[in-house]
């Protein structure tokens, strides 16, 4: 190509892909990444931490790769699948269980059918950013664009000439709970609710409504519902004429209730007409959703609305700036630092009441704060809430906060809480680890004795202790003996080693965080029940193994069973590699049980060796970091955080190795790429590894925490390179870096060279 | 026995045997008559025209003999049943489909359990009245009692002591429609709506919610809801181990949807402990029951609610009042009269608003008026609406208002309605009859001109005529030919003949109405249609007989195809026996068409001597007095209508002779017994029958009649004597009397001789 043929486009091609032209954050977020590879990330259109999402379905119907009741299926939306039913309103993000992915809304043409294998169809232009989504339905022509604010969205689309529908459909969702209400309470506006729950189906009592209000700029010049009666097998079915059908009940304007049930408004469009329809969502009522909508969005435009989300994402997101990298480095970053942000998220209204855990009551927060719900904490206390607590502190105080109130409301802290619902996922007592670790990091706007009661109830309790089953043998023997293995069986436990560490974990933190307080003997006691992990250590295999009452471990035993989740004794999600150096809070402690550095070393390495270590879930989530432990060894822990990255999380759809856990994925690339990573909860050191960026600056919370910035700068950085040395304001520092020097303003100073020359 | 020994007991017990006791017409109402041998009342209390009753249910569970949904079954209390699972609100009387009984409450006792099969339970010591029900249920040792007013509930359950419960079943009803909603307000309140609806089965669309409110009379020490998870058949039930089961959701207090779903309250309670719940029920809204409840009950006692009901029924009872006849003869009468004071009932809240047919919007009553709903025309058409125009004018006029009301919101007059839905049940156009009967009994007070331009429109619109269905062909050819039969296929009317003969009918009150307006010209016309039934006339048989476009007869045909309900071409629900003579309009013409007095006696003898006369349906009801129309015959009448009372009307429970049809049977009876019987709608004679009663006094509304009273006095009444004379004020009389006369305040004087003295 001559020089003289760029010209414009050329020129503006060339200041696109180089990024000449100054982007902001919020213009890197690419929602489409983890939108498959079982990422179960959704593509729609949020706030940070909102209520409320609008995003494509496309896991409905035959004419998709993958049916949502085809298998186990958490997502809502699968990059691959090509046949959309409509566009949810309330999803959840990077989870492995599916629910909600309902309250449904889809625009249609001509006549009206409610089957949605009818009414579905192929789409193309797909545009996904933080706070929009917009795509062209090709059966209809219409496009579809939404927006959203935190409890409410305004979703608009335009039309061609005819008759045009917008089509609530309350029977389809992701969810398998069933059931709804709704009523088309005028030509404009449509209020109801949805049943949803049973996330994981684990508890088959945890389900609840999720209340919704619809405002249409344009009233309908025709309205309806439609009702399925549902199939009557006895004798009376026989007379039935509609027996197992859909009724169409044209200008039906009365409460509805049922399964599969939804409701239409129709309109004479001329091309090109926008109907736009105004969302809101409430967890409490009706009432509140009604409010939610008109005080957030209210009459402001569909612009007004995306401008605002947008400013409000580059905000939150703006708070790490990141320079360097490529632009795929970039929007990978920034993508995941998005998704780092969806959950845990709000459930209070904007008049402050939210449901209750357990009581049935509705709850009211305090002015300016949130209750915050969707904690996945068995993910997310390894590293999101670390996150949280460095660059969004107010809102880890506030999430710290919500989880005593739900230890007020329920009588104990939540193991995965979900919209004010325990669901019993996973295992371990992920709560301790987070308000241990919160509080250590200097984040204690919350009462700290109730915390510590709070924590201490979980840990102590042996009679009908819902969050540390088997705690009568774990602490007799120091370990959950084999003897209590047995998922969904009363008084066992899902994995007694995997459950053991868990419990360790927590222990260690709940130590910690005594001993900052200064009662000694919890630490001692706590520290003591934390090393119970070198009871599970077998000395012939190196692993931790699941033992006996009588002390003699497993046999026969496998260290490669269970890899897959497939079933496996004593262990969660995982085989006893994934599990081998699940000892974050005492490294140096598995290294001497081991035999010393270079056996441990070995072993770690093996784990990668053997291609046992997985990305896509928690348990191994902080080796590579490990080898940080082992002096001279640090680069291993660059070279696999360089390696994982590069494989695991691009620029793509597939861009996220598994399920993003409510953002604990996310927040281990977040770190990962900007140099440090909280490995040990509890423990207040980042261990350092390689940054893909160049210069990266973290805006701190001065509420919180002395320091204005951050400043992580990296020298010769380049994927050849390795760390040479360290300094931290100017001082030699090792490869951990303390989160109160980091937090005081550092400056850190990272500098690299070739490995051949180091 | 001898005297001396006979004492206080025997005293009281003669007293109470003969009657001695000054008995009130209320204390003779037997509400059980009626609810076996299809009758299909029920047992419940409730009061005149009450949008509630609160009535057993008995037909769930195989301890049944006959359980709801084995089979066609319109009833949700058999008297030969004898397993009880709770208390329905919303219930249909003397109807043929299925539809209400539902919302449901039951006290039990120790666990709760939501399941009704396990949760039932045997009864003994009921006690039934007007406005009062009371039962001991043997597997709780609870006294379940219960009252009503018109739009609200009461109802007491006297406890052992234990834990108690109070149970809302809101998936159980007789209803075949599905789903509802509820949320446990408080300890002391429940709301929600039921989906209820489909009656008959022919309009799918007829579906609607009824709403509650519940009120506890004491707060609950522990509540909760529970809900069904339906059957889920993808491979996503594999993983649901509540899949297909009731889920218990212990103090939930949110809003769930759903079917199988229910609520309870707990108490524990000492002996004899009582708990009232309150109930509003309201077709329009919660908080249109609310109010309901709160304006009519408020905080009134049991006692006095029950002392008003009783109040209201006797003086709407008494308003025939009669002397003579057997006490068992005044249980028969009264309770006729009750059951003809429940259909058609107030769809209209305390606020004066109702859901209105067809629009989706809420209409308002005028002040001091009713919206009334359950008009099963087909039926009342023949003599209810006669009764009620006589003895409860004020209702009938609102009742035609109500069905004018119906014309404006729907744009047709009603043919079956049931609670603002047409639910297209029976054949013909039954609407005009009861309006043009009205208006000339001297009830004017509607929009004369639009009930002739409703009727009308029914009578001559061609194209898309919900109500009269082939009027092309009838006012073509006079008759609907064979060509046209053919039930719910579309263009097609079910039994040619018979609804030829309901069009005749219709037409023949049309051209009345149109004379006492002075139109001629649409009198004469109408006259002339009504005189098609000519065309039917087959001399050779002496049928009315089905026939086709060119004129000819159907063959083959047998005039006795078609009893019980079998399939018969020409036909609704009988066989051409059943309907030779439905010529109310004409029987004059019919007897000349039969060659004579001494042939159309004969051959109505004929009917009831084959065994074709149906006491249990409306088309032949009109036969018995047929044979006033006969000189010197007109002792069969009385013979028949006789026999008639004594075999089919009894102070039993199988004392009905089939479905009461919304009181049609009912008021078949009160004619009856009281000596007269309106045998033709629109014509305004009643035929003269030998009354039951010695002394009949019939109180006039002074609104609409001169007259103060009618009072029929017969001397020498006995069984074997037949009617020698009749004078009214004095003047001699044949066995014909009209209704302007007796309404003038007449003095009916009826002499009886024995048959062979006559």
């Amino acid at each position: 190509m001559k020089k003289s043929t760029l010209g414009l486009f050329g020129l503006l091609l060339f200041l696109c892909v180089t990024g000449a032209w100054a982007q902001k954050p919020v213009d890197y977020v690419n929602p489409m990444i983890g939108t498959t590879n079982y990422g179960a990330t959704h593509p729609g259109a949020q706030l940070p931490r909102g209520m409320i999402s609008v995003s494509p379905f496309n896991v409905e119907g035959s004419q998709n790769k993958i049916e949502k009741d085809a298998g186990w299926n958490s997502r809502g939306y699968i990059y691959e699948n090509s046949f959309l039913t409509g566009f949810t309103h309330v999803n959840l993000s990077g989870v492995g269980c599916p629910d909600l992915g309902t309250v449904m809304l889809m625009p249609t043409t001509g006549k009206v059918s409610p089957h949605p294998d009818d009414y579905g169809t192929t789409y193309k232009n797909e545009v996904s950013k933080a706070g929009y989504y917009s795509v062209d339905l090709n059966k209809y022509g219409v496009k579809a664009e939404m927006t959203a604010s935190r409890r409410s969205s305004v979703s608009r689309y335009t039309f061609p000439e005819g008759k045009s529908n917008i089509l609530l459909n309350l029977g389809l969702g992701l969810t398998n709970e069933q059931d709804g209400m709704l009523k088309v309470v005028s030509p404009t506006e449509i209020e109801g609710f949805r049943m949803v729950g049973t996330f994981c189906y684990n508890n088959s009592k945890a389900i609840y409504p999720v209340y919704f209000v619809m405002k249409f700029s344009r009233p309908a010049d025709e309205l309806g519902a439609w009702k399925e009666s549902r199939l009557n097998t006895t004798s009376e079915g026989n007379w039935m004429g509609y027996n197992g059908k859909i009724r169409m009940l044209p200008n039906y304007r009365r409460h509805v209730a049922g399964d599969s049930i939804g409701a239409y408004m129709t309109y004479n469009t001329k091309a090109n007409d926008q109907v736009e329809v105004k969302v809101g969502i409430s967890y409490v009522s009706i009432e509140n959703a009604r409010e939610n909508l008109a005080k957030e969005i209210g009459n402001k435009s569909f612009e007004t609305v995306q401008r605002e989300a947008q400013a409000v994402w580059n905000e939150q997101l703006d708070r790490i700036h990141v320079e360097g990298g490529t632009e795929d480095d970039k929007t990978v970053f920034y993508t995941a630092l998005y998704h780092s942000l969806i959950h845990p998220n709000i459930l209070n209204d904007i008049n402050g009441e939210y449901p209750e855990i357990a009581t049935g009551e509705i709850g009211q927060t305090k002015p300016g704060k949130n209750r915050y719900t969707v904690f996945s904490l068995w993910d997310t206390y390894r590293n999101l809430h670390q996150l949280m607590s460095l660059v969004y502190p107010e809102q880890q105080a506030d999430m710290v906060q919500s989880m005593l109130d739900m230890f007020d409301e329920n009588g104990w802290l939540p193991k995965w809480e979900l919209n004010s619902q325990e669901t019993f996922t996973m295992v371990g007592a992920p709560a301790s680890p987070v308000i241990a670790d919160t509080y250590l990091r200097g984040i204690r706007d919350f009462d700290t004795e109730k915390a510590m009661h709070a924590m201490l109830k979980d840990a102590n309790t042996i009679e009908g202790n819902p969050i540390r089953p088997a705690i009568d043998d774990y602490t007799e023997y120091g370990y959950i003996p084999t003897e209590r293995d047995g998922k969904d069986k009363k008084g066992k436990v899902w994995g007694s080693v995997s459950t053991s560490l868990e419990y360790y974990a927590a222990d260690y933190s709940i130590a910690q965080m005594a001993k900052e307080l200064g009662d000694m003997a919890t630490y001692k006691t706590f520290m003591k029940r934390a090393m119970g992990y070198k009871k599970l250590y077998d000395k012939e295999t190196g692993m931790l193994r699941p033992r006996h009452r009588n002390g003699k471990f497993l046999t026969p035993f496998d260290p490669l069973a269970g890899a897959n989740f497939t079933k496996n004794i004593g262990y969660v999600e995982g085989n006893a590699y994934q599990y081998q150096f699940m000892v974050a809070h005492d490294p140096k402690g598995l290294m001497r049980l081991m035999g010393g550095k270079r056996n441990f070393v070995k072993n770690l390495e093996t784990v990668f060796d053997k291609e046992q270590f997985d990305m896509a879930n928690e348990p191994d989530i902080a080796y590579p970091f490990l080898f940080n432990y082992a002096k001279g060894e640090e680069w291993r822990t660059q070279k696999h955080t360089r390696d994982l990255l590069q494989k695991h999380f691009t620029n793509t759809p597939e861009g996220l190795p598994g399920n993003d856990d409510t953002g604990t994925m996310s927040a281990w690339a977040v770190f990962s790429m900007i140099g440090i990573y909280p490995d040990c909860p509890g423990n207040m050191n980042y261990a350092v590894t390689a940054p893909v960026f160049d210069k990266v600056t973290i805006k701190l919370n001065p509420k919180y925490y002395k320091g204005k910035t951050i400043v992580i700068e990296t020298e010769n950085n380049s994927l050849e390179n390795y760390i040479e040395g360290i300094t931290v304001n100017g001082k030699r520092n090792g490869y951990f870096v303390n989160h109160d020097k980091l937090t005081e303003g550092a400056e850190m100073k990272i500098k690299m060279k070739s490995k051949s020359a180091l």
